[in-house]
């Protein structure tokens, strides 16, 4: 018996979820739900229906798990809470600061339909997060840092590409190596947030724009570059084509700590990541969780969950016994 | 009020405990065994008791988790299942290939008693399992490899001292970088055992004992040698006790997997560990768990578990809106 999933939303979230589907033989992709036209959305899996968004709650008894996947800005702070009245649901809500009440809805609405909602599901937050949590329940005495990259920031991609004069643009945040290793070397740095990224961005111009305006205005704009070293370089559209088109992301998640009687011992733990498709590793995350959050639900538990709540064995098709014969 | 533990055992391990305990304040040291006279063991922390380990049962009602520090061979396949009739235990059992087995015995005696047991905790098994398990379950097409050290083998370093003509000795395995470099790029590679980590050994000889024989012997050492590239190194023992005192350790879980519709993405996922003390760092592992036990077992929880089992929430003593506000 396959746990079934939907999928609300098919971007390169939703089909980044659909071929996780495909590599987990106890996962079976039943549906996908989109806000265009169905009959204009095609999908890789044969023999699965697209339906428009609006139909979903008559899939009610069809579905075990229905994973979100619109964006956090406007999407999820409605969709969540509101499919959680009909689904066990999983998202991945990453913005940071509206994360409690963001929580607080969608366990309301999750205790009272007796679902289980799982939230801000992905790599960060997601296994960054638990990350943060085991290093610091570890080392007590210490410090944590998190580096992002190298790899596409899409809302500053976005930022250079509504410039006045840019036809397209890619932007990658690249961690500085040097502080990555005095953190490595347990030197505890205060960094300031330029001493952390460098800001790497390949712009295509449109005909007869300015390149030297457009540099300047990128490297001076508030919050999105004014505090980083950011390098700009002009190439045609088809490089951009050719050498940018993936989503790869990463980053590192290190913890430096003392132990000891007289805290005379350094620790490092790190985490890291080097994806060579953010959406792709966001999804498969996001369906471990989905298994999670059936199993969770089999079990009698409702309400709103992060990956802090959530045994790891949850994760997993293998038994108890398997994985403390062959993981352990 | 603050969590009563009792510590089995006071040896490098024991110790390890004290200081880690003196780190949390939610978490309080009321006595230690030892099958030693107790009266010629000196602790740290002042006004607490060290009693005889026969005595431990007298302690039913003032101790909430008793973590065990003794060996995996002989102490602890006795010790967790016995003290599990009386207590919430954690121990940090390390022999794989028996885990079923004490698995076994300590649920039964757990579920008996109505407490918690949680074995196998530390860094591996441990943290390096967790990350095996977390790893395995997002990218399910991939492969896993474990590295060791650069670090301390209490193992390896004792086999050394067992040879004739040898007064003392320290043993470090050392990961090979170019194998570590291979796994990290994704390439996958089918690793021997030589291949995987080098030995160094430092070894302070008794007069007139015969050098070339030493090294010989040690080389050719099966199982502990033999299938590594092995230096031996002859120095006084002042310099050992200079240089080699450290009992440090650490090491590599390396996860690298496919995604896609075809599997045309790769992604490595890396933990790794830099710890200048095995027993304190392990010990650190050891009480945050101790702290899971505890409130588990408030919960009604009982049986054994490992850390497979356990939600991350339970392992801080942060509030679940301080974690989801703070380190999501």
């Amino acid at each position: 018996m396959s746990i079934k999933i939907g999928i609300m939303g098919y971007g390169n979230l939703g089909r980044g979820i659909e071929c996780a589907i495909r590599q987990n033989d106890d996962l079976e992709l039943v549906a996908v739900f989109t806000r265009r036209n169905p009959e204009t959305v095609k999908i890789l899996t044969e023999g699965v229906s697209v339906c428009a968004s609006a139909d979903v709650e008559n899939w009610k008894d069809k579905i075990d798990v229905l994973i979100l996947c619109g964006g956090s800005a406007t999407d999820l702070p409605k969709q969540t809470p509101e499919y959680a009245k009909y689904f066990n649901v999983i998202d991945s809500f990453d913005t940071h600061a509206r994360v409690p009440e963001h929580f607080a809805n969608v366990d309301a609405a999750a205790k009272a339909s007796g679902k289980v909602g799982i939230i801000s599901v992905g790599w960060d937050p997601g296994m960054f997060s638990l990350n943060r949590l085991y290093a610091n329940a570890i080392l007590s005495d210490g410090a944590d840092y998190t580096f992002w990259g190298k790899g596409v920031s899409q809302g500053h991609s976005d930022a250079i590409r509504r410039i006045e004069g840019v036809k397209d643009a890619k932007q990658y945040t690249i961690p500085v190596e040097s502080a990555l290793e005095a953190v490595r070397a347990g030197k505890n740095p205060e960094l300031t947030t330029r001493q952390k990224h460098t800001r790497e961005c390949f712009v295509v111009l449109e005909d007869g724009a300015d390149a030297a305006k457009v540099e300047q205005e990128i490297k001076t704009m508030p919050n999105y570059f004014a505090d980083y070293d950011t390098t700009v370089h002009f190439i045609s559209e088809e490089e951009l084509k050719a050498n940018h088109s993936g989503i790869p992301h990463g980053g590192f998640v290190i913890r430096s700590g003392k132990t000891g009687w007289n805290l005379e011992n350094n620790h490092v733990i790190e985490y890291s990541l080097k994806l060579d498709s953010n959406p792709e590793f966001t999804s498969s995350v996001l369906v471990a969780y989905a298994r999670a959050a059936y199993r969770l639900n089999k079990e009698g538990q409702s309400g709103c969950k992060t990956v802090f709540d959530i045994a790891p064995a949850y994760l997993t098709s293998m038994s108890g016994e398997d994985i403390r014969a062959h993981l352990l």
